[in-house]
Protein backbone atom coordinates (compact mmCIF):
# COMPACT_ATOMS: atom_id res chain seq x y z
CA UNK A 1 0.00 0.00 0.00
CA UNK A 2 1.64 3.45 -1.05
CA UNK A 3 1.46 6.13 0.69
CA UNK A 4 -0.10 9.05 -1.09
CA UNK A 5 0.10 12.69 -0.25
CA UNK A 6 -3.65 14.46 -1.14
CA UNK A 7 -2.67 18.01 -2.04
CA UNK A 8 -6.15 19.97 -2.44
CA UNK A 9 -9.69 18.85 -0.98
CA UNK A 10 -12.32 20.75 -2.66
CA UNK A 11 -15.37 18.18 -3.65
CA UNK A 12 -12.86 15.81 -5.86
CA UNK A 13 -10.07 16.09 -3.61
CA UNK A 14 -12.12 15.10 -0.73
CA UNK A 15 -12.91 11.87 -2.45
CA UNK A 16 -10.00 11.00 -3.89
CA UNK A 17 -8.38 11.31 -0.14
CA UNK A 18 -11.20 8.99 1.02
CA UNK A 19 -11.28 6.47 -1.46
CA UNK A 20 -7.05 6.06 -0.56
CA UNK A 21 -8.13 5.81 3.08
CA UNK A 22 -10.93 3.28 2.58
CA UNK A 23 -8.50 1.06 0.69
CA UNK A 24 -6.10 1.29 3.28
CA UNK A 25 -3.11 3.72 1.94
CA UNK A 26 -1.77 5.97 4.71
CA UNK A 27 -3.18 9.33 3.24
CA UNK A 28 -1.43 12.45 4.14
CA UNK A 29 -4.14 15.62 3.01
CA UNK A 30 -3.17 19.45 2.69
CA UNK A 31 -5.27 22.19 2.03
CA UNK A 32 -4.61 25.82 2.04
CA UNK A 33 -7.54 26.46 4.14
CA UNK A 34 -6.93 23.46 6.72
CA UNK A 35 -10.52 23.29 7.84
CA UNK A 36 -11.73 20.68 4.91
CA UNK A 37 -8.18 18.66 6.01
CA UNK A 38 -10.21 18.17 9.81
CA UNK A 39 -13.03 15.50 8.88
CA UNK A 40 -10.49 13.57 7.25
CA UNK A 41 -8.32 12.82 10.82
CA UNK A 42 -11.00 10.59 11.92
CA UNK A 43 -11.44 8.11 9.33
CA UNK A 44 -7.35 8.05 9.26
CA UNK A 45 -5.67 10.92 7.48
CA UNK A 46 -2.45 12.68 8.57
CA UNK A 47 -3.04 16.37 8.15
CA UNK A 48 0.14 18.01 6.88
CA UNK A 49 0.21 22.09 8.54
CA UNK A 50 2.19 23.08 5.49
CA UNK A 51 2.74 22.10 2.39
CA UNK A 52 6.25 21.62 2.62
CA UNK A 53 5.23 18.79 4.78
CA UNK A 54 2.47 17.47 2.70
CA UNK A 55 5.10 17.02 0.15
CA UNK A 56 7.67 15.90 2.40
CA UNK A 57 5.17 13.08 4.09
CA UNK A 58 5.46 10.77 0.70
CA UNK A 59 6.56 9.86 -2.47
CA UNK A 60 3.78 10.60 -4.29
CA UNK A 61 2.00 13.46 -4.60
CA UNK A 62 -1.35 13.76 -6.07
CA UNK A 63 -2.67 17.56 -6.49
CA UNK A 64 -6.10 17.80 -7.04
CA UNK A 65 -6.15 21.53 -7.44
CA UNK A 66 -8.65 24.12 -9.74
CA UNK A 67 -5.86 23.79 -12.59
CA UNK A 68 -2.39 23.95 -13.48
CA UNK A 69 -1.14 27.33 -12.46
CA UNK A 70 -3.07 26.87 -9.19
CA UNK A 71 -1.08 23.80 -8.55
CA UNK A 72 2.05 25.56 -9.13
CA UNK A 73 1.42 28.26 -7.08
CA UNK A 74 0.32 26.11 -4.18
CA UNK A 75 3.79 23.43 -4.51
CA UNK A 76 6.11 26.70 -5.32
CA UNK A 77 6.89 26.77 -1.38
CA UNK A 78 8.07 22.68 -1.54
CA UNK A 79 9.83 23.08 -4.73
CA UNK A 80 12.94 22.24 -2.73
CA UNK A 81 10.68 18.63 -1.23
CA UNK A 82 9.53 17.79 -4.54
CA UNK A 83 12.74 16.57 -6.05
CA UNK A 84 13.25 12.77 -6.21
CA UNK A 85 9.37 12.65 -6.24
CA UNK A 86 6.22 11.73 -8.39
CA UNK A 87 3.53 14.69 -8.93
CA UNK A 88 0.51 13.61 -10.26
CA UNK A 89 -2.44 16.13 -11.25
CA UNK A 90 -6.28 15.44 -11.65
CA UNK A 91 -7.48 18.64 -12.85
CA UNK A 92 -9.37 19.95 -15.76
CA UNK A 93 -6.19 22.65 -17.07
CA UNK A 94 -5.36 23.33 -20.40
CA UNK A 95 -2.81 21.40 -22.38
CA UNK A 96 -0.18 24.49 -22.45
CA UNK A 97 -0.69 23.99 -18.70
CA UNK A 98 -0.35 20.54 -18.86
CA UNK A 99 2.57 21.56 -20.54
CA UNK A 100 4.25 24.10 -18.40
CA UNK A 101 3.64 21.77 -15.44
CA UNK A 102 5.86 18.90 -16.65
CA UNK A 103 8.30 21.42 -17.55
CA UNK A 104 8.58 22.88 -14.46
CA UNK A 105 8.16 19.68 -12.58
CA UNK A 106 11.57 18.46 -14.40
CA UNK A 107 12.97 21.58 -13.47
CA UNK A 108 12.65 20.39 -10.23
CA UNK A 109 13.91 16.87 -10.63
CA UNK A 110 10.09 15.33 -10.24
CA UNK A 111 8.08 12.78 -11.96
CA UNK A 112 5.11 13.85 -13.25
CA UNK A 113 2.07 13.06 -14.97
CA UNK A 114 -1.07 14.66 -15.73
CA UNK A 115 -4.35 13.38 -15.07
CA UNK A 116 -7.92 13.92 -15.20
CA UNK A 117 -11.29 12.41 -13.12
CA UNK A 118 -13.30 11.79 -16.06
CA UNK A 119 -16.81 11.56 -13.81
CA UNK A 120 -18.50 13.49 -10.66
CA UNK A 121 -17.03 12.97 -7.09
CA UNK A 122 -19.52 10.65 -6.12
CA UNK A 123 -18.42 8.29 -8.43
CA UNK A 124 -14.78 8.45 -7.40
CA UNK A 125 -13.46 5.02 -6.16
CA UNK A 126 -16.31 2.92 -8.35
CA UNK A 127 -15.15 0.10 -10.48
CA UNK A 128 -16.32 1.67 -13.46
CA UNK A 129 -15.14 5.18 -13.17
CA UNK A 130 -12.66 6.45 -15.96
CA UNK A 131 -9.48 8.35 -15.11
CA UNK A 132 -7.35 9.01 -17.56
CA UNK A 133 -3.72 10.22 -17.63
CA UNK A 134 -0.97 11.58 -19.71
CA UNK A 135 3.09 11.82 -19.59
CA UNK A 136 5.78 9.16 -19.27
CA UNK A 137 4.52 5.33 -19.40
CA UNK A 138 6.84 3.91 -17.22
CA UNK A 139 5.81 6.32 -14.16
CA UNK A 140 1.73 5.13 -15.34
CA UNK A 141 2.69 1.30 -14.81
CA UNK A 142 4.97 1.91 -11.62
CA UNK A 143 1.67 3.80 -10.14
CA UNK A 144 -1.26 2.07 -12.12
CA UNK A 145 -2.36 -0.11 -9.10
CA UNK A 146 -2.31 2.90 -6.69
CA UNK A 147 -3.99 4.96 -9.08
CA UNK A 148 -7.26 2.54 -9.97
CA UNK A 149 -8.07 3.03 -6.34
CA UNK A 150 -9.68 5.98 -7.69
CA UNK A 151 -11.67 4.19 -10.71
CA UNK A 152 -11.47 0.49 -12.40
CA UNK A 153 -11.27 2.13 -15.72
CA UNK A 154 -7.55 3.53 -15.13
CA UNK A 155 -6.24 4.64 -19.11
CA UNK A 156 -2.56 5.96 -20.16
CA UNK A 157 -3.48 8.27 -23.18
CA UNK A 158 0.10 8.62 -24.00
CA UNK A 159 3.65 10.03 -23.51
CA UNK A 160 2.81 13.19 -23.87
CA UNK A 161 2.07 15.15 -20.26
CA UNK A 162 -1.09 17.40 -21.98
CA UNK A 163 -2.75 14.60 -23.74
CA UNK A 164 -4.93 14.00 -20.81
CA UNK A 165 -5.55 17.65 -20.69
CA UNK A 166 -6.46 17.48 -24.19
CA UNK A 167 -8.89 15.38 -24.07
CA UNK A 168 -10.62 16.45 -21.23
CA UNK A 169 -11.16 19.72 -23.39
CA UNK A 170 -12.40 17.73 -26.15
CA UNK A 171 -14.43 15.41 -24.24
CA UNK A 172 -15.61 18.22 -21.64
CA UNK A 173 -17.36 20.46 -24.29
CA UNK A 174 -20.30 18.39 -24.49
CA UNK A 175 -21.40 19.04 -20.95
CA UNK A 176 -22.53 22.86 -20.90
CA UNK A 177 -24.42 22.65 -24.64
CA UNK A 178 -26.01 18.85 -23.91
CA UNK A 179 -27.17 19.99 -20.79
CA UNK A 180 -28.72 23.91 -21.85
CA UNK A 181 -30.66 21.91 -24.55
CA UNK A 182 -31.91 19.55 -21.70
CA UNK A 183 -32.65 22.75 -19.66
CA UNK A 184 -34.18 24.36 -22.90
CA UNK A 185 -36.60 21.70 -23.23
CA UNK A 186 -37.45 21.35 -19.48
CA UNK A 187 -38.13 25.13 -19.62
CA UNK A 188 -40.48 24.41 -22.42
CA UNK A 189 -42.35 20.85 -21.01
CA UNK A 190 -42.82 23.72 -17.55
CA UNK A 191 -44.28 26.49 -19.58
CA UNK A 192 -46.91 23.94 -20.25
CA UNK A 193 -47.81 23.09 -16.75
CA UNK A 194 -45.91 19.51 -16.90
CA UNK A 195 -43.03 18.38 -14.64
CA UNK A 196 -39.22 18.40 -16.06
CA UNK A 197 -39.17 14.87 -14.77
CA UNK A 198 -41.46 13.64 -17.42
CA UNK A 199 -39.64 14.23 -20.12
CA UNK A 200 -36.22 13.07 -17.98
CA UNK A 201 -36.64 9.06 -19.73
CA UNK A 202 -36.83 10.53 -23.27
CA UNK A 203 -34.23 12.62 -23.02
CA UNK A 204 -32.07 9.66 -21.65
CA UNK A 205 -33.14 7.50 -24.53
CA UNK A 206 -31.88 10.60 -26.60
CA UNK A 207 -29.22 10.80 -25.29
CA UNK A 208 -28.48 7.04 -25.33
CA UNK A 209 -29.50 7.06 -29.07
CA UNK A 210 -26.37 9.92 -29.59
CA UNK A 211 -23.77 7.59 -27.37
CA UNK A 212 -24.82 5.31 -30.35
CA UNK A 213 -23.82 7.69 -33.22
CA UNK A 214 -20.56 8.27 -31.80
CA UNK A 215 -18.44 5.81 -33.55
CA UNK A 216 -20.14 6.04 -36.98
CA UNK A 217 -19.57 10.44 -36.72
CA UNK A 218 -16.32 10.14 -35.63
CA UNK A 219 -15.42 7.72 -38.37
CA UNK A 220 -16.67 9.70 -40.58
CA UNK A 221 -14.57 13.03 -39.39
CA UNK A 222 -11.69 10.55 -39.09
CA UNK A 223 -12.24 9.79 -43.36
CA UNK A 224 -13.62 12.94 -44.21
CA UNK A 225 -16.00 11.04 -46.12
CA UNK A 226 -19.18 12.86 -45.26
CA UNK A 227 -21.47 11.45 -48.05
CA UNK A 228 -23.71 8.37 -47.51
CA UNK A 229 -25.13 10.06 -43.92
CA UNK A 230 -27.17 8.57 -41.36
CA UNK A 231 -28.13 12.11 -40.44
CA UNK A 232 -27.59 14.75 -43.17
CA UNK A 233 -26.75 17.99 -42.72
CA UNK A 234 -29.87 19.36 -44.30
CA UNK A 235 -32.24 17.78 -41.48
CA UNK A 236 -30.63 19.91 -38.96
CA UNK A 237 -31.02 23.05 -41.32
CA UNK A 238 -34.69 22.52 -41.84
CA UNK A 239 -34.75 22.01 -37.29
CA UNK A 240 -33.94 25.80 -37.51
CA UNK A 241 -37.35 26.57 -37.73
CA UNK A 242 -38.13 24.35 -34.81
CA UNK A 243 -36.11 25.98 -32.41
CA UNK A 244 -37.77 29.38 -33.06
CA UNK A 245 -41.07 27.17 -32.26
CA UNK A 246 -39.71 26.39 -28.95
CA UNK A 247 -39.50 30.06 -28.10
CA UNK A 248 -42.85 30.63 -29.26
CA UNK A 249 -44.84 27.57 -28.20
CA UNK A 250 -42.45 27.95 -24.45
CA UNK A 251 -41.81 31.92 -24.46
CA UNK A 252 -38.16 30.57 -23.93
CA UNK A 253 -35.16 32.75 -25.01
CA UNK A 254 -33.97 30.06 -28.09
CA UNK A 255 -31.04 32.92 -29.49
CA UNK A 256 -28.01 30.67 -28.04
CA UNK A 257 -28.75 28.85 -30.74
CA UNK A 258 -28.31 31.56 -33.08
CA UNK A 259 -24.44 31.18 -33.76
CA UNK A 260 -25.16 27.19 -34.28
CA UNK A 261 -28.04 28.04 -36.84
CA UNK A 262 -25.57 30.01 -38.40
CA UNK A 263 -23.19 27.51 -38.95
CA UNK A 264 -25.69 25.51 -40.30
CA UNK A 265 -26.53 27.68 -43.01
CA UNK A 266 -23.21 28.58 -43.98
CA UNK A 267 -22.46 24.78 -44.37
CA UNK A 268 -25.48 24.19 -46.83
CA UNK A 269 -24.32 27.62 -48.44
CA UNK A 270 -21.29 25.22 -48.69
CA UNK A 271 -23.11 22.92 -50.38
CA UNK A 272 -23.08 20.47 -47.63
CA UNK A 273 -26.89 19.79 -47.43
CA UNK A 274 -27.20 15.80 -48.23
CA UNK A 275 -23.50 15.52 -46.47
CA UNK A 276 -23.18 13.91 -42.80
CA UNK A 277 -23.89 16.55 -40.44
CA UNK A 278 -20.45 15.54 -38.66
CA UNK A 279 -18.96 17.59 -41.49
CA UNK A 280 -20.03 20.71 -39.28
CA UNK A 281 -16.36 19.58 -37.49
CA UNK A 282 -15.03 20.88 -41.02
CA UNK A 283 -16.26 24.39 -40.18
CA UNK A 284 -15.41 24.99 -36.81
CA UNK A 285 -11.75 24.78 -38.32
CA UNK A 286 -10.07 27.75 -38.81
CA UNK A 287 -8.02 28.53 -41.66
CA UNK B 1 -53.56 -7.73 -38.40
CA UNK B 2 -54.94 -4.56 -38.80
CA UNK B 3 -54.31 -3.29 -42.45
CA UNK B 4 -52.27 -0.30 -42.60
CA UNK B 5 -51.41 2.65 -45.05
CA UNK B 6 -48.18 4.47 -44.86
CA UNK B 7 -48.20 7.59 -46.29
CA UNK B 8 -44.49 9.60 -46.93
CA UNK B 9 -41.52 6.85 -47.87
CA UNK B 10 -38.59 9.16 -46.49
CA UNK B 11 -36.36 7.39 -44.84
CA UNK B 12 -38.30 6.66 -41.67
CA UNK B 13 -41.71 6.24 -43.82
CA UNK B 14 -39.92 3.18 -45.24
CA UNK B 15 -38.84 1.61 -41.93
CA UNK B 16 -42.55 2.48 -40.76
CA UNK B 17 -43.77 0.09 -44.17
CA UNK B 18 -41.24 -2.78 -43.98
CA UNK B 19 -41.73 -3.14 -39.98
CA UNK B 20 -45.34 -3.44 -41.01
CA UNK B 21 -44.93 -5.64 -43.89
CA UNK B 22 -42.47 -7.79 -41.77
CA UNK B 23 -45.22 -8.21 -39.22
CA UNK B 24 -47.27 -9.48 -41.37
CA UNK B 25 -49.75 -6.34 -41.61
CA UNK B 26 -51.30 -6.11 -45.28
CA UNK B 27 -49.85 -2.82 -45.97
CA UNK B 28 -50.70 -0.09 -48.60
CA UNK B 29 -47.99 2.62 -49.77
CA UNK B 30 -47.68 5.77 -51.38
CA UNK B 31 -45.28 8.47 -51.42
CA UNK B 32 -45.65 11.79 -54.16
CA UNK B 33 -43.01 10.30 -55.78
CA UNK B 34 -44.02 6.87 -56.58
CA UNK B 35 -40.93 5.18 -57.56
CA UNK B 36 -39.85 4.94 -53.61
CA UNK B 37 -42.94 2.54 -53.53
CA UNK B 38 -41.35 0.22 -56.22
CA UNK B 39 -38.99 -1.84 -53.62
CA UNK B 40 -41.35 -2.49 -51.03
CA UNK B 41 -43.73 -4.03 -53.85
CA UNK B 42 -41.53 -7.46 -53.91
CA UNK B 43 -41.59 -7.96 -49.94
CA UNK B 44 -45.39 -7.36 -50.23
CA UNK B 45 -47.29 -4.02 -50.08
CA UNK B 46 -49.77 -2.92 -52.32
CA UNK B 47 -48.77 0.50 -53.64
CA UNK B 48 -51.20 3.33 -54.29
CA UNK B 49 -50.87 5.14 -57.16
CA UNK B 50 -52.88 8.23 -55.96
CA UNK B 51 -53.33 9.19 -52.29
CA UNK B 52 -57.46 9.27 -52.36
CA UNK B 53 -56.51 5.20 -53.14
CA UNK B 54 -54.25 4.81 -50.78
CA UNK B 55 -56.85 6.52 -47.75
CA UNK B 56 -59.24 4.44 -48.90
CA UNK B 57 -57.82 1.20 -48.78
CA UNK B 58 -57.37 0.72 -45.05
CA UNK B 59 -58.89 2.39 -42.34
CA UNK B 60 -55.24 3.53 -40.31
CA UNK B 61 -53.34 5.72 -41.91
CA UNK B 62 -49.54 6.30 -40.78
CA UNK B 63 -48.75 9.19 -42.35
CA UNK B 64 -44.33 9.92 -41.99
CA UNK B 65 -43.52 13.08 -43.52
CA UNK B 66 -41.84 15.98 -42.59
CA UNK B 67 -44.24 18.21 -40.91
CA UNK B 68 -47.95 18.61 -40.51
CA UNK B 69 -47.79 21.19 -42.90
CA UNK B 70 -46.72 18.71 -45.53
CA UNK B 71 -49.18 15.98 -44.09
CA UNK B 72 -52.33 18.40 -44.13
CA UNK B 73 -51.17 19.03 -48.14
CA UNK B 74 -50.22 15.38 -48.80
CA UNK B 75 -54.19 14.47 -47.51
CA UNK B 76 -55.96 17.67 -49.14
CA UNK B 77 -57.07 15.59 -52.32
CA UNK B 78 -58.20 12.95 -50.20
CA UNK B 79 -60.19 14.41 -46.85
CA UNK B 80 -63.49 13.45 -48.55
CA UNK B 81 -62.42 9.53 -48.31
CA UNK B 82 -60.50 10.42 -44.72
CA UNK B 83 -64.02 10.49 -42.51
CA UNK B 84 -64.36 7.54 -40.16
CA UNK B 85 -60.79 6.50 -40.24
CA UNK B 86 -58.13 7.06 -38.27
CA UNK B 87 -54.89 9.37 -38.85
CA UNK B 88 -51.52 8.75 -37.22
CA UNK B 89 -48.72 10.93 -38.04
CA UNK B 90 -44.95 10.46 -37.11
CA UNK B 91 -42.66 13.09 -37.90
CA UNK B 92 -41.05 16.11 -35.94
CA UNK B 93 -43.72 18.99 -36.47
CA UNK B 94 -44.63 21.69 -34.21
CA UNK B 95 -47.18 22.04 -31.11
CA UNK B 96 -49.13 24.30 -33.25
CA UNK B 97 -48.96 22.01 -36.68
CA UNK B 98 -50.34 19.41 -34.01
CA UNK B 99 -53.20 21.67 -33.09
CA UNK B 100 -54.18 22.66 -36.57
CA UNK B 101 -53.95 19.19 -37.74
CA UNK B 102 -56.59 17.84 -34.89
CA UNK B 103 -59.05 20.66 -35.90
CA UNK B 104 -58.02 19.72 -39.30
CA UNK B 105 -58.61 15.78 -38.71
CA UNK B 106 -62.13 16.72 -36.68
CA UNK B 107 -63.31 18.76 -39.41
CA UNK B 108 -62.96 15.42 -41.98
CA UNK B 109 -64.51 13.27 -39.70
CA UNK B 110 -61.01 11.20 -38.76
CA UNK B 111 -59.89 10.50 -35.13
CA UNK B 112 -56.15 11.68 -35.13
CA UNK B 113 -53.22 11.03 -32.63
CA UNK B 114 -49.43 12.64 -33.56
CA UNK B 115 -46.47 10.81 -32.87
CA UNK B 116 -43.19 10.76 -32.92
CA UNK B 117 -40.20 7.95 -33.44
CA UNK B 118 -37.46 8.46 -31.07
CA UNK B 119 -35.24 7.14 -33.15
CA UNK B 120 -33.02 6.81 -36.52
CA UNK B 121 -34.72 4.76 -39.25
CA UNK B 122 -32.60 1.78 -38.49
CA UNK B 123 -34.51 1.21 -34.93
CA UNK B 124 -37.91 0.99 -36.47
CA UNK B 125 -39.40 -2.36 -35.46
CA UNK B 126 -36.92 -3.00 -32.68
CA UNK B 127 -38.12 -4.18 -29.19
CA UNK B 128 -36.56 -0.93 -26.93
CA UNK B 129 -37.26 1.76 -29.97
CA UNK B 130 -39.00 4.42 -28.10
CA UNK B 131 -42.16 6.12 -30.03
CA UNK B 132 -44.60 8.26 -28.29
CA UNK B 133 -47.83 9.41 -29.20
CA UNK B 134 -50.75 12.07 -27.95
CA UNK B 135 -54.44 12.40 -28.36
CA UNK B 136 -57.53 10.67 -27.71
CA UNK B 137 -56.36 7.74 -25.23
CA UNK B 138 -59.48 5.53 -26.23
CA UNK B 139 -57.80 5.85 -29.98
CA UNK B 140 -54.11 5.08 -28.99
CA UNK B 141 -55.59 1.99 -26.83
CA UNK B 142 -57.55 0.81 -29.67
CA UNK B 143 -54.32 0.42 -31.65
CA UNK B 144 -51.64 0.04 -29.55
CA UNK B 145 -50.62 -3.58 -30.50
CA UNK B 146 -50.47 -2.33 -34.34
CA UNK B 147 -48.13 0.28 -33.13
CA UNK B 148 -46.00 -1.47 -31.38
CA UNK B 149 -45.03 -3.29 -34.07
CA UNK B 150 -42.72 0.17 -34.46
CA UNK B 151 -40.63 -0.24 -31.55
CA UNK B 152 -40.93 -1.73 -28.01
CA UNK B 153 -41.73 1.08 -25.80
CA UNK B 154 -44.66 2.62 -26.91
CA UNK B 155 -45.86 5.23 -24.98
CA UNK B 156 -48.93 7.62 -24.74
CA UNK B 157 -48.24 10.72 -23.16
CA UNK B 158 -51.88 12.44 -23.11
CA UNK B 159 -54.84 13.43 -24.55
CA UNK B 160 -53.72 16.70 -25.48
CA UNK B 161 -52.51 15.97 -29.61
CA UNK B 162 -49.89 18.49 -29.37
CA UNK B 163 -48.12 16.62 -26.87
CA UNK B 164 -45.69 14.81 -28.63
CA UNK B 165 -44.56 17.21 -30.90
CA UNK B 166 -43.99 19.33 -27.64
CA UNK B 167 -41.41 16.27 -25.90
CA UNK B 168 -40.23 16.48 -29.76
CA UNK B 169 -38.97 19.76 -29.47
CA UNK B 170 -38.04 19.65 -25.54
CA UNK B 171 -35.90 16.45 -26.26
CA UNK B 172 -34.71 16.48 -29.48
CA UNK B 173 -33.15 20.25 -28.66
CA UNK B 174 -30.24 18.52 -27.11
CA UNK B 175 -29.18 16.69 -30.05
CA UNK B 176 -27.29 19.82 -32.45
CA UNK B 177 -25.68 21.12 -29.32
CA UNK B 178 -24.40 17.67 -27.96
CA UNK B 179 -23.77 16.96 -31.38
CA UNK B 180 -21.54 20.42 -32.11
CA UNK B 181 -19.54 19.59 -28.52
CA UNK B 182 -18.75 16.58 -30.16
CA UNK B 183 -17.60 17.52 -33.49
CA UNK B 184 -15.41 20.23 -31.61
CA UNK B 185 -13.36 17.74 -29.35
CA UNK B 186 -13.21 15.90 -32.73
CA UNK B 187 -11.70 19.17 -34.57
CA UNK B 188 -9.55 19.47 -31.14
CA UNK B 189 -7.80 16.03 -30.87
CA UNK B 190 -7.41 15.75 -34.88
CA UNK B 191 -5.59 19.34 -35.09
CA UNK B 192 -2.81 17.23 -32.50
CA UNK B 193 -3.20 14.81 -35.58
CA UNK B 194 -5.09 12.44 -33.27
CA UNK B 195 -8.18 10.34 -34.70
CA UNK B 196 -11.52 11.65 -33.37
CA UNK B 197 -12.21 7.53 -33.06
CA UNK B 198 -9.60 8.22 -29.87
CA UNK B 199 -12.02 9.76 -28.10
CA UNK B 200 -15.30 8.16 -28.61
CA UNK B 201 -15.03 5.71 -25.72
CA UNK B 202 -14.47 9.08 -23.08
CA UNK B 203 -17.18 10.86 -25.20
CA UNK B 204 -20.07 7.77 -24.64
CA UNK B 205 -19.26 7.64 -20.87
CA UNK B 206 -19.49 11.16 -20.29
CA UNK B 207 -22.43 11.25 -21.87
CA UNK B 208 -23.38 8.79 -19.87
CA UNK B 209 -22.75 10.38 -17.00
CA UNK B 210 -24.76 13.44 -18.04
CA UNK B 211 -27.87 10.57 -18.50
CA UNK B 212 -27.21 9.76 -14.79
CA UNK B 213 -27.69 13.44 -13.63
CA UNK B 214 -30.76 14.24 -15.70
CA UNK B 215 -32.74 13.27 -13.09
CA UNK B 216 -31.60 14.97 -10.22
CA UNK B 217 -31.53 17.76 -12.47
CA UNK B 218 -35.41 17.59 -13.55
CA UNK B 219 -35.25 17.53 -10.09
CA UNK B 220 -34.20 20.89 -8.79
CA UNK B 221 -35.96 22.41 -11.68
CA UNK B 222 -39.17 21.26 -10.71
CA UNK B 223 -38.54 22.10 -7.33
CA UNK B 224 -36.88 25.08 -8.45
CA UNK B 225 -34.78 25.07 -5.51
CA UNK B 226 -31.36 25.08 -7.08
CA UNK B 227 -29.08 25.51 -3.63
CA UNK B 228 -27.13 22.58 -2.64
CA UNK B 229 -26.04 21.82 -6.44
CA UNK B 230 -23.98 18.77 -7.51
CA UNK B 231 -22.63 20.61 -9.99
CA UNK B 232 -22.36 24.51 -9.35
CA UNK B 233 -22.66 27.05 -12.23
CA UNK B 234 -19.82 28.85 -10.92
CA UNK B 235 -17.40 26.06 -12.39
CA UNK B 236 -19.25 26.52 -15.47
CA UNK B 237 -18.15 30.36 -15.40
CA UNK B 238 -14.56 29.43 -14.39
CA UNK B 239 -14.70 26.70 -17.58
CA UNK B 240 -15.23 30.01 -20.37
CA UNK B 241 -11.70 29.72 -20.55
CA UNK B 242 -11.04 26.25 -21.17
CA UNK B 243 -13.89 27.12 -24.07
CA UNK B 244 -11.47 29.83 -25.29
CA UNK B 245 -8.38 27.16 -24.86
CA UNK B 246 -9.54 24.46 -26.94
CA UNK B 247 -9.99 27.55 -30.00
CA UNK B 248 -6.09 28.49 -29.02
CA UNK B 249 -5.02 25.12 -28.86
CA UNK B 250 -6.50 23.64 -32.00
CA UNK B 251 -6.91 26.74 -34.08
CA UNK B 252 -10.62 26.16 -34.19
CA UNK B 253 -13.80 28.41 -34.23
CA UNK B 254 -15.66 28.66 -30.54
CA UNK B 255 -17.60 31.12 -31.09
CA UNK B 256 -20.61 29.39 -31.40
CA UNK B 257 -20.19 29.14 -27.40
CA UNK B 258 -20.75 32.89 -26.47
CA UNK B 259 -24.33 33.08 -25.87
CA UNK B 260 -23.78 30.16 -23.30
CA UNK B 261 -21.32 32.32 -22.13
CA UNK B 262 -23.38 35.31 -22.06
CA UNK B 263 -25.73 33.58 -19.74
CA UNK B 264 -23.17 32.04 -17.33
CA UNK B 265 -21.61 35.98 -16.85
CA UNK B 266 -25.35 36.77 -16.67
CA UNK B 267 -26.11 34.24 -14.11
CA UNK B 268 -23.51 34.51 -11.63
CA UNK B 269 -24.35 38.32 -11.38
CA UNK B 270 -27.66 37.85 -10.56
CA UNK B 271 -25.47 35.62 -7.78
CA UNK B 272 -26.35 32.25 -9.19
CA UNK B 273 -22.49 30.88 -8.89
CA UNK B 274 -23.20 28.87 -6.09
CA UNK B 275 -26.33 27.26 -7.20
CA UNK B 276 -26.87 24.70 -9.30
CA UNK B 277 -25.99 24.86 -13.14
CA UNK B 278 -29.78 23.97 -14.06
CA UNK B 279 -30.51 27.45 -12.49
CA UNK B 280 -29.92 28.74 -15.96
CA UNK B 281 -33.62 27.28 -17.18
CA UNK B 282 -34.32 30.47 -14.71
CA UNK B 283 -32.69 32.12 -17.52
CA UNK B 284 -33.94 30.76 -20.47
CA UNK B 285 -37.63 31.66 -19.79
CA UNK B 286 -38.48 35.49 -21.09
CA UNK B 287 -40.39 37.58 -18.20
Amino acid sequence: MTPVTIIGLGAIGTAVAKAFIAAGHPTTVWNRTGAKAVPLEEPGAVRATTIQEAVSANSLIIAVLTGFEATREALQPATAELAGRTLITLNTGTPVGARETAAWADEHGAEFLAGAVKNVPAAVGLPDTLLYYSGDRAIFDRHEQTLKVLGGDTVHLGGDPDLAALYELAVGGMLLPALLGFFQGAALVTSRGLEASTMVRYSQKWLEMIVQLLPSLAHTIDTRDYSDPPSALGLFYEGIAHDHEIGREGNIDVSWHEPMHDLLRRAVAEGRGDQSVASLTELLRKP
